[in-house]
């Protein structure tokens, strides 16, 4: 059987990422467009989306072609329910790119695709059962993949950053607030999470007290999850999980002491960086043309 | 096609109770022993076990047999890693049980049992989507019922009664010694919740301030549910589900100031009380003499 290469296409807040890759999981092309801005119809983000199609397939003709994009997204009826990001709400995005495909289409969720990265090809490949997949960036969010498949729970699973936040000195804000690189770098009045963790590794203050702040409503987080559905892994990923042992350390210490007789998951950094929801889009679309 | 009856069997940490039903789930017969204490082989349970089948052979021989088990539970291997109401530890007790059988076993565990009889045929029924069941009883536990198939992540999932709080007032506590039917009434030196529940209806300001404690314990709890796994909805059972509005308008409450842009499931008192355990092995064991 020969299988010919598939698409991935990730549409983000700020740009769209394609990677075209052969069935053994070789890169053969990237490209990356930017997010046109007030598209609040998708006519102008399915224009690219296609013109990335046309770009890759002078390289080779993909057999199948998997799309994800932000926001809580209805896979099982083809609808992006709402992305802030894209200023989208109830656009079935997926409709207005098969007509003009003549491979199949797979849609999805950048977060669940790049969970479903991570477990297939990336931190948690080796590891058995139940995967979450954190992405501590501009925001915060979770998906988990059961059985090899992302969970999705109608598009609404995995808002574990817009829970809003009841007792002590940050009642009332949502736990993203705390516990995002985002977060972290607003509340220090800092460029970005990188600069705030740089101040933390010179002593400061003021920059130590935000990033327990994150550590503890993440490791609060990371305990919800695995209270409620028991992951054998959770993959920490987006710009926070750069910062390696300052985080992972007191992360795991955290979680340790919220989980009494609990079998407490094995925490991994991310593999696939930025190119996650890319990855998972590929995996999306070589699974509508391979005998699972 | 005749189906024949099957009968589901609830081990628990007190009774052992078991329902025979025909195919269009009427109870046939019901019968409930003592639960044999001290028994760490599983010896004793499962002669038990066995004589309520050989009694309930004599209304009408069972076509499958469906038994659950309090604590972590380990469906796919069959075993019961540890239940500390039974005294058990990594014991393969469908392995004890096969052997004198000569009809097909189904194995499980009993709040996921519980939310599979919400699901199929008590307070859910009517429900798409995935299902939440959260029995407040002596402890509290959750469960999920995807797709119509219990979740049971390697036997660890639905543990939110474990979760140890790390701030506030309650700060070395675990989530179900504030919120459950059990940690009510220990914490009010009561009988039972309904004590307490009297006391908080008549105004008993120490009664109050426990009861609020365990309203938003849980209220915390199911929000952590519903951003990890989006339930439609999610049925209260146990003991403290008969506390009514009392319970329910609070909750609701809790619930919402909690989710913020999230969607939030119903609410919904169980239907099957203390029967749904027995119910849901009914279910399983139905499930195996019948084409999904």
């Amino acid at each position: 059987m020969t299988e010919r290469a598939v698409l991935g296409i990730d549409v983000g807040g700020t740009g769209i990422k394609a990677a075209l890759t052969d069935a053994d999981g070789t890169v053969l092309g990237r490209w990356r467009e930017a997010t046109p801005s007030g598209d609040t119809s998708g006519a102008l983000t399915r224009d690219i989306v296609l013109g990335l199609v046309a770009i890759a397939s002078r390289v080779a003709a993909p057999a199948a072609v998997g799309v994800v994009v932000p926001g809580v997204v209805d896979e099982e009826h083809g609808v992006c329910i709402h992305a802030v990001n894209l200023g989208w709400r109830d656009l079935a995005f997926p409709e207005l790119l098969r007509p003009a495909l003549d491979v199949p289409l797979a849609f999805g969720q950048d977060v669940r695709a790049g969970a479903l990265a991570e477990a297939v090809s990336g931190a948690a490949a080796d590891v058995t059962g139940t995967i979450a997949f954190v992405p501590v960036g501009t925001g915060l969010a979770s998906a988990l993949v059961i059985d090899g498949v992302p969970f999705a729970g109608g598009g609404w699973a995995g808002e574990i950053g817009q829970r809003v936040i009841q007792d002590g000195p940050h009642r009332g804000l949502r736990v993203e607030e705390l516990a995002s690189a985002g977060g972290i770098a607003r509340r220090a009045g800092a460029r970005d999470a990188k600069t705030v963790a740089d101040a933390v590794a010179s002593g400061d203050t003021a920059a130590i007290a935000i990033w327990n702040d994150a550590v503890d409503a993440l490791a609060e987080a990371l305990a919800g999850i695995t209270v409620v559905a028991a992951p054998t892994a959770i993959v920490i990923g987006g710009g926070l999980a750069l910062a390696g042992a300052a985080l992972f350390e007191p992360l795991e210490h955290g979680l340790r002491e919220r989980l009494d007789v609990v079998r407490v998951p094995q925490l991994l950094p991310a593999r696939h960086g930025d190119e996650a929801a890319t990855v998972g889009a590929g995996i999306l679309a070589r699974r509508l043309v391979t005998a699972r």
